[in-house]
């Protein structure tokens, strides 16, 4: 037992974006059926692996609802027991186990506060069943790794669809609001931009050499940088989260604007850079941190993934090679990826 | 010149903060009177230190206003061009400089949207000031050092300030929506929260040792780890940029709950952590994590802070705690916190 699991799981990725896409219509349909109009903004509610999926929808709900959108901060219900009016509100609560006490806490709170509020798991039976107006399912089949890979692919892919039905919606109550915006991400009709979806990762997962040879000079590492921004914020932020929890290295996922901004003097301490392109216009950013980068001798490298895609599949798929990469970092390190130390599968935080 | 700078301009602190204290019922008046009603949100839009000071205020203004509040991404509006119905929106918009291009062309973005954006800088000659409805100045005085410090804690109290406006106005406008939620952070009326500020934050600038000792202990390190959850989440994250700008250390700033929840493996391998409490609700996930490290020999230490503050004040105080940490690590290492390599004052992100 040596990474089998982990192995397993991100290679059934294909077949399990491929139902996802098969069931878009149907689970924008069900979407539509619920969010509130007029929408008053969206918000996403999530931790862990889920979290960076939920930064993803963050930026897509903003586009294509044409309101704004944002993340929770559970504490306020959990800890301080926050009295809002989440009246107009569609919040997206994403829990892999359906089973995080803080996640099901919450969405009774702001549903109680009158928010619609639609659930994305892998358990369809779990306790955020009961704690939802409507329920989506990743369906990616039992996830026994500990970092999970193929549940957060298939929640971005839900992502994109639920994203998708919020632009239909929006476009009818908010005249003038939407078409250029969501351009910006797809010219395709509804849930279109997972076309190609199954093929761009089916292609990174079976061409593991970049990932190999990055691994194997970047072995010793006790520290890491990974900066992307727009939709690949997402991406950065997961491959940093994946990186730590199968190899222990301090990596931290951080935005390209915020690189250039301030942190970046800790570059210049010696930590490497990993940097991840979104296929789409956040990416003149990475242009101009490659160059600075180059011109003060730091590590630098790229989550390779190839052009062309729609920048939410690109994304995706760039995903898929942080997995890649996290994996091959723990092999080489001579750790077993699929069960890190001391960390357990079910958040427990309340 | 080795810190002169930074240190000057950290002393200078009680006198800001006594000043910003005394215009907060103009400064709140001036809130009142363009916050809309009813109002669909409270979105904060900053980078660098100025973001983390938003993060204090999306949690204040969401328990006060009794509405969602949430973070900008400024890059759906620089890069994508997205298009976004604003209205019913305050957007709170920090900037010490007052000149960051994305900062001011998100806030035309969101204006034309229909948001009223408050303005938060301490230049208020700067372009901040024509692309916002209203605007308060935390009239710190010139700020050389690279690394910002009497500028955010003046940020901060001025946050207590806004965010008590909303609430008076929320009473109002959405019943029963106030009131208990409120009290979770503070008994006093509107400003009142401010009330021992500058007490606590001389206080801790008098008391250097603690941080001296601590800062002698920790001069080897490569990375660090800081965590607090709640409004002192805001302060973990300050902390850890502030040490990363001064020293290059690769420190990261989390929440406490995601530290439990999964990148806690990256502990193991070695990195220190730095536990900031609150004073508040949301201390007994510190607690928790504070029994965990422990067990696991873990190296932990906490930023003292004098007790029975209100939770507010408490986080400023330990903000100013977090500074000096930084300008004693940096002094241990023989850097100079006052212009760190690389690091320009001005933030030029477009």
């Amino acid at each position: 037992m040596n990474g089998e699991l982990m192995a397993a799981e991100m290679a059934e990725q294909p077949d399990v974006l491929a139902r996802v896409t098969a069931r878009a219509p149907a689970d924008a349909e069900a979407v539509r059926a619920v969010v509130p109009r007029p929408l008053a903004g969206v918000v996403f509610l999530a931790r862990g692996s889920s979290d960076n999926a939920a930064v993803f929808g963050r930026y897509l709900a903003e586009l294509r609802a044409g309101r704004p959108a944002g993340l929770a901060a559970p504490s306020l219900y959990t800890r301080y027991h926050a009295t809002v009016d989440w009246r107009g509100y569609l919040v997206v609560a994403l829990s892999q186990s359906g089973a995080t006490p803080e996640i099901i806490s919450t969405c009774q709170a702001v549903r109680a506060g009158g928010a619609v509020v639609l659930g994305i798991t892998n358990e369809p039976d779990s306790p955020l069943a009961d704690a939802v107006d409507v329920l989506l399912s990743t369906d990616a089949g039992p996830e026994r790794a500990v970092p999970a890979t193929k549940t957060v692919t298939a929640q971005l892919a839900l992502l994109v669809t639920v994203t998708s039905a919020l632009r239909a919606g929006a476009a009818d109550a908010t005249p003038g609001a939407a078409g250029e915006t969501a351009d910006a991400v797809s010219d395709a009709p509804d849930g279109g931009t997972l076309d190609g979806l199954r093929g761009a990762v089916a292609g990174v997962l079976g061409d593991p050499g970049p990932v190999e040879r990055l691994a194997d000079r970047w072995r010793g590492l006790d520290r890491l940088v990974v900066a992307g921004r727009g939709l690949a914020y997402a991406a950065a932020l997961e491959t940093a989260l994946k990186v730590k929890e199968t190899t222990g290295i301090l990596a931290e996922g951080i935005s390209t604007a915020d690189l250039l901004h301030g942190p970046i003097a800790a570059v210049y301490a010696g930590a490497p850079v990993l940097l991840v392109d979104g296929g789409g216009p956040a990416d003149t950013d990475l242009d101009e941190l490659r160059a600075l980068l180059a011109s003060r001798r730091a590590h630098v490298a790229s989550l390779p993934v190839p052009p062309g895609l729609p920048e939410a599949v690109h994304v995706i798929a760039a995903i898929t090679r942080g997995q890649q990469l996290s994996y091959e970092l723990a092999r080489a390190r001579h750790v077993n990826p699929d069960a890190p130390a001391h960390l357990s599968k079910v958040t427990a935080t309340t």
